[in-house]
């Protein structure tokens, strides 16, 4: 809503008077003031000259209005404070910028894509060296420098590198383990330009890997396929989830898939709406959310596909282009 | 404490029992264990099937006993789920682990150590190519592709360079204007190693630097040598900032100084204790902390000097060892 990118600020959004006032400290008075003219943003920059003065600024800032918070997103402490010091209700709400987080506009949707074509070309040109004999590290320092030097602000969260018996942990940490010419190798990466992220996996399945690493494939891109093709606008993505879900259970593999199928994508990497057997949630037009199924089991490896999809007015379109089936020289 | 990795868990401590129950979901079972298990951490990992479960584990872990939470690590809705679910007290406490995060161990202090000297590597590699004629965001990219290189899990905190005029800014993120020659450049970088983060700042000063430059220059070296010296154990973190602004004043210049002269590090980047205008903190052996004023002014630009700092029984021990004055080929 400001543009503004520092690591610390309170807006605090008046919805009357359509204005918003951006409390910061010295650190980054010039940076909010010129990203927020650039970006022809309503934003008054308030200078606080001590974090102890923020709910007393927010008090003059209010008047006699009430204060709407998330209470997801405020500390107890903070909630305190607040209380300790204004004179209006502070009014519980949870999501209050929810459908405007959710629905990208076109600008979004573009530094997204973008995002996403910088991974995509960072995974071909990372692969086309070849992943064998190279250690996780190894994989993951050129994956990010690849998408640094292409333009990518920040990777959008670690990039994971996950070799053989490592790719049974979804989240695998990358170490200094290098990769043999036998492995199964997890992927999982994503890039930021603008604030904007994305987010993608493919798994490297050699001709060598184990029968077991291959039904897992042949399952994952599957359920993966299925998924993508049943999301578009007022899908309820518990029905997603349940899709990919049957797959597995046909398979018989289903307790094998550790997480929910997607998520959505935007300026956090994980973000409403989540695709899970947990809730319901109606897609729409202009939302961003991954399809990410997975199995992993402990000895034997792990195996997920994910893309980045954009919910259309007639359907889907898939913002993350690599082949589904990474093929490295050995 | 339970030196787990992954991005999302919840710790409880039982301190009768001296026990950790680690709560994560499907995704980090296993790497939980394998961490856990490898550091010798008394620590029994649960694993939660929905977050909307968590509330709940934690009523059977703590009995009949009170929760102790820090409030500014908890948000209203979770303090509120809690208090819906357990029958116990929960009873708000500010720092329950602030010692044991202040004071640093030898094996802690090794990890930061280290990082330090990455970071100290990096830059030196870096600088020897020269800045003038790269952009922020290049210099970036090659400081950080070397401390990933290094050994560095990730970086510490987004690496900043900021030349010419952005120097202003003391948290500028880096952009694709080119580096002159006649540019001071502020170069603030740190590696993470294990968990451990560093912290450093260098500013290029070119001979052919603006006067006011200059001067900032002089200026920000005396005060940062003479904050650097008066720290020690048993010794008043606002005492230190007093004695740094106070070379500002003696020069005509604290209205330039934007934030405070430093901050612990550590798990992350800002710890306790903070050394500022603000608060009395008693500096302990073990610490570690910045020293790191700053001089900015828009239009003309900035300078800072921020070395990583460990308290000993006797003094102090500077952990960053890059040269207080750049020099880099033009």
């Amino acid at each position: 809503m400001t543009t503004f990118s520092g690591s610390t600020a309170t807006a605090v959004v008046d919805a009357c008077r359509r204005q918003i006032h951006l409390l910061v400290d010295g650190r980054y008075v010039t940076q909010a003031k010129e990203q927020c003219a650039a970006a022809g943003a309503p934003v008054n920059v308030c200078v606080l000259q001590q974090p102890s003065d923020k709910p007393d600024a927010i008090r003059k800032i209010v008047g006699a209005g009430d204060i709407v918070l998330d209470p997801r997103d405020i500390t107890v402490a903070e909630h305190q404070q607040l209380n300790d010091t204004v004179t209006t209700r502070l009014r519980p709400l949870n999501h209050p910028f929810g459908t405007l987080r959710r629905k990208k506009d076109e600008a979004e949707i573009a530094r997204i894509a973008r995002s996403a074509l910088i991974a995509d070309a960072a995974l071909r040109e990372v692969c086309a060296d070849g992943l064998a004999g190279k250690s996780e590290r190894e994989v993951r320092n050129r994956l990010d420098a690849h998408m640094l030097s292409s333009g990518a602000d920040r990777t959008s969260f670690d990039t994971i590198v996950a070799g053989g018996p490592n790719s049974a942990m979804p989240h695998h940490r990358p170490a200094d383990r290098v990769i043999e010419a036998s492995d199964v190798v997890i992927i999982d990466m994503g890039a930021e330009v603008d604030g904007y992220r994305s987010d993608m996996t493919r798994t490297y399945v050699p001709a060598t890997a184990s029968s077991e690493i291959r039904l897992f494939a042949d399952v994952v891109r599957e359920a993966q396929a299925l998924g993508v093709a049943s999301m578009g606008p007022s899908v309820d993505t518990y029905e997603v989830d349940a899709k990919v879900r049957a797959v597995f259970r046909a398979h018989g593999v289903e307790e094998h898939f550790l997480h929910g199928s997607g998520h959505g994508v935007g300026l956090v990497i994980h973000e409403e709406p989540l695709i899970n057997r947990r809730q319901h949630a109606i897609l729409e037009s202009g939302e961003v959310v991954t399809m990410e199924p997975g199995l992993y089991r402990v000895g034997v490896g792990g195996v997920r596909i994910e893309d980045l999809v954009l919910i259309t007015a007639d359907g889907r379109e898939v913002l993350t282009h690599s082949p589904k089936e990474l093929s490295c020289p050995q």
